[in-house]
């Protein structure tokens, strides 16, 4: 099954298939003060810069968040996406669960955006699906709903079941819906890691769609967070997974993407992990 | 299925539901040349200091191979897993092709060891099956068999089938059987490493046995080796991979080995996770 994303001049393919595709997460004001601020006078220059060092580390995919408190956030998103469109060739992915939000950027946006996210709670899948729909969106799917996360692989193939089908319900095609499993902290709960991976290979045995996962919540509050973060990728890829929203920049986690590529045969004579390699020595 | 080895004094059990076990791959002569001096002298001190620093890092069953051109290997092997089990009380495992070194080693060993390896061939499933039965050792089967290495995870499949089964002949029970679905260089064919790990998912639905791994050739000829090989363990481990003849002393390999049991839910409260940290913070 292939997600297809766009953006006026690119196309970047979601699949088992194709190459890991890297979601960029910076872009996201969330405890980065200095790119809170900028945003919050409409300056775009910090997360212009964002986008291109994500570009450069590997991102395919881009992330955009402009959850400023106080600010206007249909506004703030809207011009956003445009200055990013200007700037960038790599899809966007809006983040949001803000419906107007979501309305003015994927109204602005000339091509076929990833709407982060929805999940099996009535009151998303009735704001969401129904934009995703109308303006032919791809939606990332998280697997909770009105009774919170449910804490079994079976209970959350139930909820990322709910979602396709109501996706289908709206005539969105199977390949919109991305079903994230949720990645909650292991500090929290050692078997939360094992739950989630189990979610995946049920996920993608029953109803064939492709996974991304936010994945770098799973070590929150553990030391050496990227080494777990990197090991969770690739656990994650061995899954299924075929897309992440991550941070490229970090180059552990880019190298260990690529080498997952590699290892899973979707890099021919090992032609980008060459390429990649001789870029880190420069 | 839990696999067990025993020492004189410590057990280990491999198994998906206990922590990842690390055979240590050090004391191997081959390309060791200062190795291979010191045991073409009967000298074992490079060995024993070998076999500490591999426990140090992380190991839990030491391979133990004593292949130095010209000498005599059964006397080598034997010697030095008498002198490895006074020092050490890590379980073995004996890595040779030679029956009479296997039986000369097998026969002075206070303990369950492994043995490295049978693999499907009929001479080797004909030495090697008959001496774990007699000493009740366990025995690493590799994928191949009298017509080379199979190219898709059917036919291996069908040669774990085959391992296991003339095993049964024997008496040994199934859980004595390590299958190691081989590990060839993605350098040499890109789709070498999925083939592997899709074997391990279909040998682990279809005969539930454990699964070990030499995982350190798939790298071979390619930059970064390290993290390729680090990757590798990850994604196995996901398909279910519950050992691995590997190098702890490299930092990489080992941290990411913790991270995965910490992300598959085999180490509660992140204990070793951290405990693991903090030395290496010392």
């Amino acid at each position: 099954m292939e997600t297809h994303l766009s953006s006026k001049t690119k196309q970047i393919i979601i699949s088992p298939d194709h190459p890991f595709v890297i979601i960029g997460e910076r872009i996201n004001p969330t405890r980065r003060k200095s790119l809170m601020e900028s945003l919050a006078k409409s300056d775009f220059s910090i997360a212009l810069e964002d986008a291109r060092k994500q570009i450069a580390a590997g991102a395919h995919v881009l992330d955009v968040n402009a959850g400023v408190p106080g600010a206007d956030e249909p506004k703030l998103l809207e011009g956003l996406a445009r200055a990013l469109a200007q700037t960038v060739d790599a899809p966007l992915c809006f983040d949001s669960a803000n419906p107007a939000a979501l309305t003015a950027a994927l109204a602005a946006y000339e091509g076929k955006a990833l709407i982060n996210s929805t999940t099996g709670e009535e009151k998303m899948l009735n704001a969401v699906l129904p934009l995703a729909a109308k303006y032919r969106a791809a939606v990332i799917g998280v697997v909770t709903d009105d009774s919170g996360v449910p804490a079994t692989p079976d209970a959350r193939l139930a909820v990322a079941r709910k979602i396709v089908q109501r996706a289908a319900d709206h005539g969105m095609p199977r390949e919109d819906i991305v079903i994230d499993c949720l990645a909650l902290t292991v500090s929290a709960d050692s078997l939360a890691g094992r739950v989630t991976l189990n979610t995946m290979r049920l996920v993608q045995q029953e109803l064939g769609v492709n996974l991304s996962l936010g994945a770098s919540n799973v070590s929150f509050g553990l030391p050496d967070r990227v080494a777990i973060n990197a090991a969770y990728l690739a656990l994650g890829i061995a899954r299924g997974m075929c897309a992440a929203i991550t941070d490229p920049t970090v180059p552990e986690l880019a190298t260990t993407i690529r080498a997952c590529d590699l290892l899973m045969g979707r890099d021919e004579y090992a032609m980008r992990w060459i390429k990649a390699f001789r870029a880190r020595k420069k």
